[in-house]
């Protein structure tokens, strides 16, 4: 049997099993220092299969910074400190120095600091980042209440958009297209939402793998039923005109596009803070299984072992 | 200007002077949370590169936690979480399940929790794991003083020889040789000096590059000259069977071999404890330099960018 029979998050529940510890499973591990809680989570990004080595390298530094601190951010905490471990061919210094710029920048906005890491060498440049927060409570997948409200943060689908824009390789771009690339190439995670989702949240993770993936998770680790209604789904204008002159269907890209990096979070509805740019897009219900429109939704984001 | 020209440590130097972090530097960052003191790391094993794939992936699993578990030792700490993050190919399942009890082994062994980390797809595998340790005291490798002894805590050379027995292939290998081979395959922290390190050392390190080299890196941090006596360090016997069968120095490969993994500390010569396996090979003195025997002693180790 090889991995890819069983998919990622199958080989997942199978290690997990091996190693037998409880804390597995959330966006990160919470521990527990004399009285404060740390969250600690990792998150890489692989040449050819997250990047190119023609994407701008401080890009794909902030980026590597900015799917960490969403993590972060997903389980109610800060990002403090963080490790980046470095595996890369022999390239030019000034590209090396280019992400690190990136990862500079980045730790800069989200108020964190690199304090160590590690450099390789290996055939294919890859940036695995360990990310260390605080948190004074902690929100994971696993919290959804009956009667609970589903917000996201933002709009959905833009990270897909751009990626295949980028993948068109273009001479010229619109406007609104290089906006959807931004969004995939610096994504930024949600800080603002830190102190909602650590006072209200029931459950939150960020949406990474895709909307249907990840309130299927959400549901599973909740033991809820989740209906969500496609015309509350926030889709970006961007979105809108891409989808019009590619001839294809937003939703689609809202449900299955992954590294959006919003966030994910079900709280009761009246939680609803204006001031942010939450959308509620669902509620929860007693059950299982996960519903738009009243029809079964089926989960269509991001597997690694079994993408075509 | 090439990643080579510059080597792995002229380019970390740049890094450094990038991200101005005066916590860079050292085998773990220590970090303050409330009363404690956390000591965090990384390092990894790429196939091709640290292991084969035909190597036992038990021995693969423990060795990865084992180098990041010598980095909090060498530092002082215990070790306490990690997370692992995985990059790999379509590997059999049960290929992945032996890395993973060679993991829980060791984590059983050294008293340490996975409570988290990551699974990507990648044409090389590669275990990165992070790793969070706690000290009473920070011992790093920049406080040697003068009249310190140099001590190591046990026999050097001995992986080297593992690997070229290892790369030799045989369809025989003889006792020592297989106990170089172990040496090199599964290398064990060095968990009985914590409470040795913690309280007495001044200034310390893992010998992961090679003696030579790491002893450079002390001298040079703790600004001080380092006299060794090449009398004075441990050579095993097998090492010394393997070197009088192969027509090669002893000295050499203990100077030179990297990954054995010993402990290379400094503290006043009479905190010698015989209980247990310390030996001195020099004196910490007033200049700058490394010497053995009262001649110069060049770096041999490992640099990842400058091997042949």
């Amino acid at each position: 049997m090889r991995i890819s029979d069983i998919g990622e998050f199958g080989l997942i529940e199978r290690l997990k099993s091996i190693l037998q510890s409880e804390l597995i499973g959330d966006d990160t591990a919470p521990i527990t220092v004399g009285k404060s809680m740390l969250l600690l989570t990792c998150d890489l990004l692989l040449q050819d299969r997250h990047f190119k080595l023609h994407y701008p390298p401080s890009a794909v530094g902030w980026k590597a910074i900015s799917i960490n601190v969403s993590d972060v951010v997903a389980n109610g905490g800060e990002p403090i400190y963080c490790l980046v471990s470095l595996t890369l061919p022999d390239l030019e210094v000034r590209y090396v120095e280019e992400i690190y710029l990136g990862i500079k920048k980045a730790c800069e906005f989200y108020s964190c600091q690199v304090v160590g890491g590690n450099v390789s060498k290996g055939d294919k440049l890859c940036i695995d980042v360990f990310m260390v927060g605080k948190a004074e409570r902690f929100v994971g997948r696993g919290g959804a209440k009956i009667g609970d409200g589903v917000f996201v943060s933002g709009t959905l689908g833009d990270s897909k958009a751009g990626l295949e824009l980028l993948q068109m390789e273009k001479k010229h771009y619109e406007d609104f297209e290089l906006r959807l690339i931004e969004k995939h190439l610096r994504p930024t995670a949600r800080i603002d939402f830190i102190k909602h989702i650590s006072k209200y949240a029931n459950a939150s993770m960020d949406i990474s793998d895709g909307l249907s993936s990840d309130v299927e998770k959400l549901s599973k680790a909740s033991q809820v039923k989740i209906s969500l209604f496609s015309d509350k789904i926030p889709i970006s204008q961007e979105l809108v005109s891409f989808c019009k002159r590619h001839g294809k269907d937003p939703l689609e890209y809202a449900l299955s596009g992954g590294e959006d990096y919003e966030l994910l979070f079900t709280h009761p509805p009246e939680r609803l803070n204006p001031f942010l740019s939450m959308v509620q897009i669902g509620f929860v219900e007693e059950g299982e299984g996960i519903f738009i429109d009243g029809k079964p939704l089926k989960p269509t984001g991001f597997d690694h072992f079994r993408v075509v």
